[in-house]
């Protein structure tokens, strides 16, 4: 075998639809020799994190934990316990994360029904009153920040009671909103939420939030058969993540503590801190984009702050510019996704990259991309406009 | 909420079962600002932890891939994917491993049938020959390094010869093995294996090492219904890892940073000096332990180098040398497990802390520690035993 060079990765600005700059303070901790993970100490630092994480996903409930793995692998933790063979469950239609939803349902030997709704659109409560009504499910799957459109859900509390009506759960999709994005889970009544460590919250994957009341674990403490996945299976997580501390899995400590420090970031900022900034610095980046003479695939009122996405001027299609903003410029975004894949680009404003200096990068080098690739645009107009957004906002 | 500290975790001697002492680099690779999960030269690292990976195995499969998540996360994509709804599954009953293999064999539909063998003993090539015979499995689970006995099991060969006689595909669990003690995934013919990073390859949890063969492969793409984990589907896993490298799930960017480190590391030692290395310090830790009157659980014909499970002098109940070894000493070691829960400590010997200075300290603690728990024995007699075993060693 040839040898391997030492790591060397090319130095990118994220500003894609995640992983997210990383706080320097994350990577310390990152970096940070391990202890074992039924170690006292790490114990305390599990607790720690719980309580971080609820204070996060503004919720009091007892089982919120870090899953050891990616955002897909809390996503499966949730439907996987919660969905039963044999059972009903819905699903949104409006992106591919609810189509992950689905497959991840049939896995679990349920059925997913799903709501039909355009990609880019929210999905209408009435509609999920109606599905309900039809299809009598146990578990209703919402998507509260669509990665792959750019698609923020409103009125989550009005499809949580559109649910419960019906005696349905309710699973939430908050990937790429914790830590950026208003979610409140307790007051919208939302039964099991996850999330991923790489996007608002801006700490590399690995360990991922997942937090479910006490409704969806007596579903799951009661189950006829367990879950179908060992590893994350909830009835036995909570014998390491509560009072027990009994081995289950060992966890992905250094994750662990990564994921602990970013929280700690959100703490000391401040969670409507945090969302006024992604706000106004997704503004700023919008306004920008609008000025480079994008177009926004969303309508305002869906629109989310962390991820834009946006069709480019005069035909373009994304591939050639976001191989270029990487290649020429060193920064990261993405082309669409499904529907959007070969019209739209999708932008990212998460975490550590809500800030002045990445915003004004990303517009400074799509601009001279847009230029690049044959638009007729002033490359400096799309920075301009956002200091203008920023200066009108203070 | 109150506000949580600074992450300040203690400075422990990691000898217990896992985590083990991690290499500086691996720590350095770890904190290194993460890039995107699809960018190019991500994609570059990931060709470059498979093949370091498939050197390590000492085999040429091309499915040959980190898993997003722990060892256990390894375990479940090996069997959930290899067993289906039906099929009867062999596991060894010789330690705490295999009868996780037997629940996971459950969840994924199987039904697992027993090899049974005391715990702390090896299996028995002819006992896998007429169980095969009896009972038709469609898969046998070995485990290779049983972290919970110190087993190594010996003779895969004539294991895998007896389970392919009868059709069967070999899963073989080298979690404590990998990196530290032979093994040879092409030459003993073993369809599946999977590890972690936090044994004697000195990375910490997070992303753990699987491979399966053709043949494994072709009945894991055959199989009348998919898998029953989404996350962990082989299937699916294989256009990420493989030539398509189309987006399944975020892979742990960082983990697979230090992952490919840590195997860099094994690289340049070469594996036969590492295996080595491991033989010679354990040998010293095991001289020195049984110096102090410590009973070895296993014959040295199955003795496993890398985690030696030992019995204490003077009927002393493990735990509390393990607190005692921790508080007072800053070193982790484990208690037995199972069968061994109340009458055996765990030691390990692993990847960074198979090293003259871990072994001594380790041994110099815990001679302090016997005496402090009131037995009768010279406390440095362990140091000086392990140091006579290294000079005649050289």
């Amino acid at each position: 075998m040839d040898s391997v060079d030492e790591l060397r990765p090319p130095d990118r600005l994220l500003m894609g639809p995640g992983p997210s700059e990383t706080h320097p303070r994350v990577l310390r901790a990152f970096g940070t020799p391990p202890i074992g993970h039924l170690d006292p100490a790490f114990v305390e630092m599990m607790d720690e994190t719980q309580a971080l994480l609820r204070d996060a996903l503004m919720t009091d409930n007892e089982w919120t934990i870090p899953v050891s793995g990616t955002g897909s692998a809390a996503m499966e933790a949730a439907i996987g316990n919660l969905v039963e063979p044999g059972e009903t469950a819905l699903v949104p239609g409006n992106g591919y994360f609810g189509g992950r939803m689905a497959e991840m349902i049939r896995r679990a030997g349920g059925e997913p029904v799903t709501i039909e709704t355009p990609w880019g659109e929210p999905i209408d409560p009435e509609d999920v009153r109606e599905a309900c009504a039809e299809h009598q499910p146990s578990v209703v799957g919402i998507v509260h920040a669509e990665t792959s459109t750019g698609v923020l859900q409103p009125e989550m509390s009005e499809i949580t009671d559109a649910a419960h009506e019906h005696g349905a759960l309710v699973v939430a999709d908050c990937v790429t909103s914790l830590g950026g994005v208003e979610f409140r889970m307790d007051e919208w009544d939302v039964d099991a939420a996850y999330s991923g460590g790489q996007k608002c919250l801006s700490c590399p994957p690995g360990a991922s939030p997942l937090s479910v009341n006490d409704e969806a674990m007596g579903k799951i403490l009661e189950r006829d058969e367990p879950a179908r996945s060992w590893y994350l299976d909830l009835s036995l997580l909570d014998e390491y993540w509560g009072d027990e501390r009994a081995y289950h899995h060992t966890a992905p400590i250094n994750n662990v503590y990564a994921l602990r420090e970013a929280l700690r970031l959100v703490h000391e900022e401040g969670l409507s801190a945090r969302w006024d900034r992604h706000e106004r610095f997704s503004a700023a980046l919008q306004e920008g984009l609008w000025a480079l003479g994008l177009d926004p695939v969303v309508a305002p009122s869906a629109r989310l702050p962390s991820l834009t996405t946006a069709r480019l001027p005069g035909g373009l299609t994304p591939g050639g510019v976001v191989e270029t903003m990487r290649e020429s410029h060193d920064i990261e975004i993405a082309t669409g996704l499904g529907a959007f894949a070969d019209e739209a680009v999708r932008i990212g404003c998460m975490g550590h990259g809500a800030r002045r200096g990445p915003v004004l990068e990303v517009l400074g080098a799509l601009g001279e991309t847009l230029v690049e690739h044959g638009i007729e645009v002033d490359p400096g107009v799309g920075v301009a406009a956002a200091v203008e957004e920023l200066r009108t906002r203070r």
